[in-house]
């Protein structure tokens, strides 16, 4: 973990060649310059444009909140309420004057960026001294940014093998492109990204290097992989030598689950105290950042809820002044009732407050992993794969002998988020075979469809795996390994209940059975 | 006024030459097919990606708000409140379970939507059958969407001769450039737009015609300008002749002022009813629109607050479609607080309440508009312009005789709007004689600049007219017509009391009385 003392720490180098023309091009807006002179004292202004807030139709506001300590295991009825007062003008909290007025880009709400700071030097730690917090409008805008900060028309793009489809919906109209780096359980195979880096212009003779970075790190969408601290200290090593920006969008941070135990070996978590949470969470990649090349993409999404569309971004302060401006003229400063509602919930919690509701929240995803992960237990015969990072395999319920049973499909047990990940194994497959034997273009493509849509009757829906394929151009490079006989699908533990997952995995089983012709 | 049968209007024509590269490349995230399986009855998704909503923090929401016949006159105090209480659940109102939740780029609230359309019906009444509303994050950012939906790198885009500098910071860092057009008091010259669009290839030989027309209609910033219905129409006919999509960007649309009387002969205006207000309005653009070429950015920024970041394009439906697409990658929906908030507060005002507050809010406005203009008259010597456009010629007050008098500036009472803009006449004004004999370069900048800052000095703060020139590209086009001995600032009357504002054009009135050595 990085040093305590911030003194100690070095200031971000000098990264400003990796802004693009665009970014490189804009300009404050000259009305900034007034503001200086707007607050001399005595100052009489008829310059600015700002409606009277006496004209704003709110009188105050009142939001009911939960207390920070709330039991949010599914089904627990939290007690305890936090009543947050937003008043029509006031001197030290968020007020509707000021939050529904125009405000600089940087928010509305000082308190909520100076917690933001607080939190983000306890628990992230960079590793170098100047970083800036930027609040955004949540991450998929904030990535928006980062690739209209960075990317020219037509780069390419270092992404996971299996990526975030609205991730990469945003650039793939721009020309871009995705190099995609192969991952397992523990997240990108390190050996891959060099081997991608390092062959770049022998493989892509004329065309650039890839400059950007675009990695989900913990509880990985769609795979649910977690990246060991190990892993991303030799990526963050890789990206220095090649002088790669890592863009680290972590909705899913603080959803870091502790590991998966049968029913029979789990021991009831003890509530963990403050320091044990967060010795438990493997560090950001700011805490190995002594170079500002890390933009971490920070949101309330999954924390406080996605329809804040309030999140931020820690990176270095010649991007943050870029990511300003880019702000001043698309979205501005995000809504003024979501800074002010979350301003005062933050601050009526305080630092503690948030990080219980976060462990509690975290608890109460690791009940619902845990039901999943039983749920296939229960229905499938499992058993430990021999490469470790790639989890368990699973088996036909009871169907054969150990010798001549059919391994149906794997998976890792999530570490982390809201999904877990199948690799079917599709060798044996009767429809397979058949297709494959048909020698038909995209066999594992036409399995999937007819398999995914053998669901849908069954009336279970999982995400097919194709979604989350990096967009190459319509000529993937050559070097793409093509896994045959293998096919994905997500499954999300975040919604549905214990009963409607069981239903749901049933559902699946029996499709799977029905597939392989294993009925009894 | 279009027809009260939307059956009788036509549809809106193909206009999909008009989008540019980026947007016609986008394609529906694949995650979006997953939802018609999702909402098939009997269905248990392990699909999606949404959090529960048992674990976003907040039980309930309630804000006070005022009634909508409040009156606003400034000073007055608001009696009577509309209490609105989101719930956590609810069948028929906007609820917190959905408004925290992610939502659809069309938005979170259909309460919202349905009125919006209602009140585009019935107040904008476009000419055609087939618009669409998509909710946007305030009309920077629907601003900012509409050039990545038609611009591409380059183009010129058609702007007002003293344009908006945060719409053309948007485009000036793409390489777009302005394409200006010549305005008075009531708005853009038609011969002006046809002499540019007529000899487009003649002086810019090779490059593309503008293709977009920006415009302010309505309490021009920084002019005040409104355009008449009859300059509209002769625009509209133009853009249809010359194929040019209009931007209609209309935050003052409902802040459009009675003519301004001074005080003797000023009538105290009789509360208007709801049909007396609405026809008190220059219609929108939309108003003229049988083809679907005018995209208009609505606000709730100048009527309910800036901070609710929130507003809505009006658009044909292929536009809609692709600014929902944009938008799926970037904003996403507005903030759910923001959209469930306005949706409850308008649904509890209705149509009726909602014009009323509009009608009350316009006269605030009124009453400042004046309180402007009154101090001008005392402190000036007004004299109505010969060219009724240009409307009052300002000049020190009681300094000479009628025949020797100078004439500091020229402003047009506003109809419309926050902004009243000074046209200074720097003929015979000593230091600009000066600067002009010495034949240095920019010599009206130079005024200007040393001018604002004794205008500081004096602790009056006016923006200044430079802010709002065009950006032409580093070699503006040789066509522009330069304006001897004239230069221009821009007054506010949104935001000082009456106080504060007599001081300040008493501040004001006294540099200019400095400057033109008119001390007594």
């Amino acid at each position: 973990m990085g040093s305590l003392h911030p003194a100690e720490k070095p200031k971000a180098i000098d990264l400003s060649h990796h802004l693009n023309n665009l970014s490189r091009s804009r300009h404050p807006s000259p009305l900034k310059d007034i503001l200086k002179y707007m607050v001399q004292p005595g100052m009489i202004s008829l310059a600015g444009g700002l409606p009277h807030p006496s004209l704003f139709p709110f009188e105050s506001l009142h939001t009911r909140a939960y207390a920070p300590d709330s039991n949010l295991a599914p089904g627990e009825t939290k007690h305890g309420v936090v009543d947050i007062h937003i008043p029509q003008t006031s001197a030290s909290t968020s007020n509707i004057a000021i939050a529904l007025q125009y405000g600089p880009g940087t928010g509305c709400s000082p308190n909520l960026v100076s917690f933001l700071r607080e939190f983000t030097a306890r628990v992230m730690q960079p590793a170098y001294a100047d970083y800036e917090i930027l609040i955004h409008s949540g991450n998929t805008d904030g990535w928006n940014k980062i690739v209209n900060l960075l990317c020219e028309f037509g780069d390419y793009i270092l992404v996971e093998a299996h990526t975030y489809p609205s991730a990469q919906a945003l650039w793939a109209p721009m020309g871009c492109k995705g190099a995609p780096i192969a991952m397992d359980g523990d997240g990108l195979l390190v050996e891959d990204l060099r081997r991608v880096l390092a062959n770049w212009e022998t493989d892509h003779p004329g065309v650039r290097r890839p400059k950007l970075l675009y990695v989900v790190p913990v509880g990985q969408n769609p795979t649910g992989s977690t990246m060991t601290f190990e892993r991303k200290q030799a990526v963050y090593a890789l990206c220095v030598e090649y002088d790669i920006i890592i863009c680290e969008d972590d909705p899913y941070y603080f959803l870091q689950l502790p590991a998966y135990a049968p029913p029979a070996s789990r021991k009831q978590e003890s509530q963990q105290d403050e320091q044990a949470l967060l010795a438990s969470l493997v560090p950001s990649f700011l805490n190995l950042d002594y170079q500002g090349r890390v933009i971490r993409l920070e949101t309330f999404s999954k924390t406080l809820g996605p329809g804040n569309r309030l999140g931020y971004f820690v990176c270095n302060p010649i991007f943050a002044e870029r990511l300003l401006r880019a702000t001043e003229v698309t979205t501005q400063t995000p809504s003024g009732w979501s800074q002010a509602i979350l301003a005062e919930l933050l601050s009526a919690w305080g630092q503690s407050g948030y990080l219980t509701w976060l462990r509690n929240l975290r608890d109460s995803y690791a009940i619902r992993r845990d039901w999943m992960c039983d749920l296939l237990a229960e229905r499938f015969d499992l058993e430990n794969s021999p490469v470790p990072t790639e989890g368990v395999l699973a088996f036909a319920k009871g169907h054969g002998s150990r010798a001549d049973r059919k391994q149906l499909f794997s998976f890792v047990q999530p570490k982390a988020g809201m999904f877990l990940w199948l690799k079917l194994n599709l060798i044996g497959n009767p429809e397979y075979e058949r297709l494959r034997a048909a020698a038909g273009p995209n066999v594992e493509a036409q399995w999937n469809e007819a398999f995914w849509m053998q669901m849908i009757e069954a009336k279970v829906l999982l995400t097919p795996g194709s979604y989350y394929t990096p967009w190459e151009g319509r000529d993937p490079s050559p070097n793409r390994r093509k896994e045959e006989g293998v096919t994905y699908f997500r499954l999300t533990f975040a919604f549905e209940s214990h009963e409607e997952m069981r239903l749901g995995i049933d559902r699946m089983a029996r499709t799977f059975e029905l597939s392989w012709n294993l009925v009894a």
